[in-house]
């Protein structure tokens, strides 16, 4: 192992700290603290401009989400093909460009954060098994819970493809929900 | 440190030690061996049918492309704001459907994987310093080097914001190099 590894575990082992306990990121209050190092965790997928409301249209508004999962509950996931207590999911609004630099068609992200939102496993804190948060672009400031009358709520329980999450738009990880039988029965491609 | 995350690590471990020594990577005749763990390497960012050629169109064909970077060297450009000897990117490319689940709008990843090419920094081995490699789909075989007289090389050396890579189109690590200015002076926004 050289320095370059050694170096690399040391931020690895403050990195996955907080991701390892999931009291670790919450306040007392019960905000939940910003993931502060979720771009090191492990990518699920993109999406572009993605609705799952028919009539809702945003002219002119053009955006990735980009999700990831913290690696400890992804390796768990690996195993098992379901979510363990603690998990951490971050999905990402950036912005998306089509004409820049030597780009000529389709759609590459920009530098613009639009917000992060959270989804987090606690089956002692909330009710229905996970919690949604949300923070507002570059705010990195504790986030209150989304009311759990949110739609987000009975949406992820009504359609997620694994244990109220969306695994069906993350192709690597519905293989193995699918291969593991560890899909929702509510859940229709 | 809880048995989650000592498990975590030892996976990491396994992980990072071919992507720390880049002789590891490639095979004794010189072709690079299909690099098993970059889902887990850090994520840089992602297009939607992205073209850099203003003549070329592909009807019917919709792909994103995801990038990833090893761990290692990504910390490396966090400090210095450019790529250390060693460095391997990743980039693949995944198909992009419309409609689906709950989808209406806009576009996510499906589970074909369509491909995936490395490009890579060895400056004893190549002689502009990187090499670029293609694996096909599914296909894990070693890759033979693209030859250094193909296009890729010419347009990144001419229109790669950092050492010859696309980082314009990643911007977290954009605004790293903007800062430590590591930009490259033919580097056109």
């Amino acid at each position: 192992m050289n320095v370059r590894v050694v170096a690399y575990l040391a931020t690895v082992l403050l990195a996955t700290g907080a991701a390892a306990s999931s009291d670790a990121i919450f306040a007392p209050d019960g905000k939940l603290n910003f993931p502060a190092n979720y771009r090191e965790w492990v990518f699920l997928s993109s999406g572009l401009d993605m609705s799952y409301n028919k009539l809702l249209d945003m002219p002119g508004h053009s955006m990735f989400d980009n999700v990831f999962a913290d690696p400890v509950s992804y390796h768990e996931f690996l195993q098992t093909g379901t979510w363990p207590e603690g998990t951490i999911l971050v999905m990402e609004a950036r912005g998306a460009t089509g004409k820049g630099s030597i780009n000529h068609r389709g759609k590459f992200q920009s530098g613009d954060l639009m917000g992060v939102e959270v989804h987090t496993k606690d089956t002692r804190r909330f009710p229905g098994g996970w919690g949604f948060f949300a923070f507002g672009g570059e705010d990195t400031q504790p986030a209150q819970q989304i009311p759990t009358g949110a739609d987000c709520y009975a949406c992820h329980q009504q359609h997620g493809a694994v244990n109220t999450t969306f695994v069906q738009f993350y192709p690597t990880l519905l293989k193995i929900a699918t291969a593991k039988k560890t899909l929702s029965p509510n859940y229709q491609p």
